[in-house]
């Protein structure tokens, strides 16, 4: 079976693309490698340095993936430091810095960029995207980060509220990871 | 006249710093190269990965700076990404994520990290640091970023209502530099 490095620290990503890969007949194995990540406001960015890092590393197929929640009246806030906003103010200063804003004015998506490296060929990257709505207050047990407080548009629950089955549907990441493998037998070939 | 590279695109800082090093007779020349600034928790990892990128690229002295007001209550935030929260929240946004917390729970410290590299020599680091507390509300015109926000201990006022000398005798990057310049003729040999 044929093989892509997915380099990550993160298990819970390395799952999903394995479920998606595995229809395909390709298996995704999980190297924490660690690469910089840099600052920057696109998501793209992020990726494009992570694989001109890796690329001079890693001799094999490999993708990597950044994600983020972009809330439209916070100029894109939290964005590319999601993670890092998530473990210092955590979901209830977000919910706090949208408390004066209606329902009109809470529009945010999830973003996923997946890129895809292999050996003398130009990464090729996918973006999932996700809109919904910040709800107005934690909502739902389920999954991890930002989940409690995001609404996909087409429904009237969070991330949290919403079994993994039901929430994979509206998902970023699925969306950059179905793209991604669509392209197989198309530009890449292994 | 000795001179070195200050690698930013920031005049005021390139100002304060030939301010500075007038007194010892060393040139400090802008030089706005640009340097990938990684995610990190730290300025000094910031720091040390800007070295790293320049150091094969830059075969002169060089200096660069990073610095973020991290606040105690909000677990660090903003810290390393404070220009990107200003740009996004702004001061506003800070005030609102500090509304619950009283006077006691108001304690912020504005920290610079400057780097120090010449070639085949390995680099030094200088910290300085302010510490203070988060104001109620935004007062005064003077100044950048977070000064409106922020009151240096020894006073009562914040950095936007002081004059730029009584400012700079407080400041967190004259701290640095100080140190910076205080090692010339101990580690330093230009």
């Amino acid at each position: 079976m044929k093989k892509i490095y997915f380099i990550t620290s993160n298990k819970g990503k390395v799952l999903e693309a394995q479920n998606k890969f595995s229809t395909i007949n390709i298996d995704i194995v999980q190297k924490n490698f660690g690469y910089p990540e840099i600052q920057a406001e696109k998501l793209e960015d992020v990726a494009v340095f992570g694989v001109k890092y890796l690329q001079d590393r890693i001799n094999e197929p490999f993708i990597l993936e950044d994600a983020g929640l972009f809330i439209d009246v916070l100029n894109g806030f939290p964005g590319v430091y999601s993670s890092y906003v998530y473990h210092t103010l955590g979901c209830e200063g977000v919910l706090l810095l949208m408390k004066d804003f209606n329902e009109s004015k809470r529009d945010a998506t999830f973003r996923s960029v997946f890129a895809y490296k292999e050996p003398k060929s130009k990464p090729l990257f996918f973006v999932g995207e996700c809109d919904g709505k910040i709800s107005t207050e934690l909502l739902g047990d389920n999954g991890f980060g930002y989940d409690p407080i995001f609404i996909p548009h087409g429904s009237n629950r969070t991330f949290a509220q919403m079994k993994t089955d039901e929430k994979n549907s509206f998902s970023h990441r699925g969306k950059s990871l179905d793209k991604l493998i669509n392209n197989f037998g198309k530009n890449i070939t292994i």
